[in-house]
């Protein structure tokens, strides 16, 4: 058993990521495959049986060499049960039984989770993490991810919405419109696209006149990177942006510590390479923010794994399965 | 063994209760005796020793009878260990063995939880989660008390603070000082304490000429009761109290939604005897900010064991650990 490999994927909307892993957490070798969301998706599970067989071939290898696949998709999941609750990116439609077509397809057992939760088990089991068994995992990019993490297994909750940290309501009264339908939340302020609207909002108060401000009048556009570059280069304007950005992290990261008090907290994602410009002023409104116990016990991280994260965090889905690994 | 008994306790800073209850949860037999936290605490666990020895005797059973004691304690414990943290109202001193103590006075053995944990254990087991796996408790007290389950077990935190749902930080700005030594905690705005600060802050504002005006001109003070009633007569400086306590409360039971996703959030404590007047309005704020998936799923529900949900929790604690219970 200890030579068996697992297969992650982290299915994307546009790209499907798959790794071959052995049973310590290991990518024995990793490669994409564009994801075909065409035909309401109905060749996402055959291009992946066909991508696992043509690696395997590649490498020489067995069907037999593979235990099973642990596979993130982008949308609230059944976890027992392994259906998709909705994914309107890969065109799948309500409840789609992705663990049985899966299986079907790859004559290999299949377990299904949230991408956001197997980025969050990645990290607790190779990453940030380092086997902290209660562990938070927040995902900037785009959105906001999220995935929680008590006494070592993931809180699904009961319709798979355990997680949505990106829809926490930062703002109350007068928050953004957010693509979930409420306005406020947590995604409008710390994603990359909350970053830029943020920074548009108060260079159009005007009065600016730093190297954020210069990009804008030259391009009509910058990225959530320009805006912690111009920071970093003492630009006052995207300074106050990253203060803001950090005082609604910091209390919803507090709020959620003080409510679970996990061992750590893991920031990930693309805004997360920011690094200490943005972790070091989150750091200050989390401790402003948490009950005493959880700011001197709930350690703020950056993710570690980058984009392996979702994949290792894949495999740990059959890795810790008595059924599958004896 | 199915004829056990199993020992609850609920150990308070004045009043220590104690039950008799069944493997099915039900209560033979409960009475109370007064907490001696003079001299260090010490006599704490003798006089439990013998309420229960006094107790069998008087219903002419055996100490046989007993299978083991859960006891709920008013401070973070370490549940592994069963050692409390800190307790001051109790006396202890920091880091005091119970669990041990009560198991060298009792014979029997023992598992500690914090109190405000073995009553959301009490309310799942018995009460309005009704056997729900994913549930969240909120106590309104004096102060606000926590208590989360997911996965069937309690999310204890790295240091026991897991729960402390009444030190989120509700009012990041400007928020009055809570007894934890933070500012805007939930607990300032939300218990039977905070409740009557914002009604005495609204009247101070000197507009109102309401029932509630007439009781504080007349007798200098009122409970948060006297609010409540105001409110169900018509009182507009009561109402706009309560619509401020609703506001908070059900932004924060959103957001612990929003992460945690639970099938029921059940809400305790004496304030919540408040009732309709108080839920309906926690639940119309709770829908606004909760992301759509968790407003679908997510159910708000009063307490239905008033106070003895903590000896029943209790009680679980032992039904549930497969070491007593074969």
């Amino acid at each position: 058993m200890a030579e068996k490999w697992i297969v992650g994927v982290d299915l994307g909307g546009t790209t499907t990521k798959l790794a071959f892993i052995n049973l310590y957490g290991e990518i024995i070798h990793k490669w994409e495959i564009p994801t075909d969301n065409s035909d309401v998706g109905k060749n996402i599970t055959i291009n992946i049986a066909k991508a696992i067989d043509h690696k395997l071939e590649e490498l020489g290898q067995e069907k037999t060499k593979l235990a099973g696949i642990g596979m993130g998709v982008p949308g609230p999941v059944n976890y027992a049960t392994g259906i998709v609750y909705n994914a309107v990116n890969l065109g799948w439609e309500d409840n789609y039984p992705i663990k049985d077509l899966l299986e079907v397809e790859t004559s290999l057992p299949s377990v299904i989770d949230n991408d956001a939760n197997c980025a969050a088990l990645g990290e607790m089991w190779k990453g940030a993490g380092n086997g902290a068994k209660d562990l938070v995992c927040v995902t900037l990019g785009t959105g906001v991810g999220g995935g929680v993490i008590a006494n070592g297994n993931i809180v699904q909750g009961t319709t798979g919405a355990g997680g949505e940290i990106g829809h926490i309501t930062s703002i109350p009264e007068g928050g953004a419109p957010c693509n979930c339908g409420k306005t406020g939340c947590l995604e409008t302020v710390a994603s990359a696209t909350g970053i830029v609207r943020l920074a548009v909002e108060e260079l159009s108060k005007g009065s600016s006149s730093g190297t954020l401000q210069e990009l804008y009048s030259q391009t009509g556009q910058f990225t959530a990177k320009d805006v912690f570059d111009a920071a970093r280069n003492g630009d006052e304007t995207a300074g106050r942006v990253i203060d803001k950005v950090a005082f609604h992290l910091g209390l919803a990261l507090a709020n959620i510590g003080n409510t679970l008090n996990p061992e750590k907290i893991v920031i990930g994602g693309g805004v997360s390479k920011a690094g200490d410009v943005l972790l070091d002023k989150i750091r200050v409104k989390f401790e402003q923010f948490a009950f005493s116990r959880v700011k001197a016990s709930t350690e703020l991280a950056l993710a570690t794994l980058g984009n392996d994260a979702g994949v290792i965090g894949a495999a740990w889905l059959i890795k810790n399965n008595p059924a599958f690994i004896q």
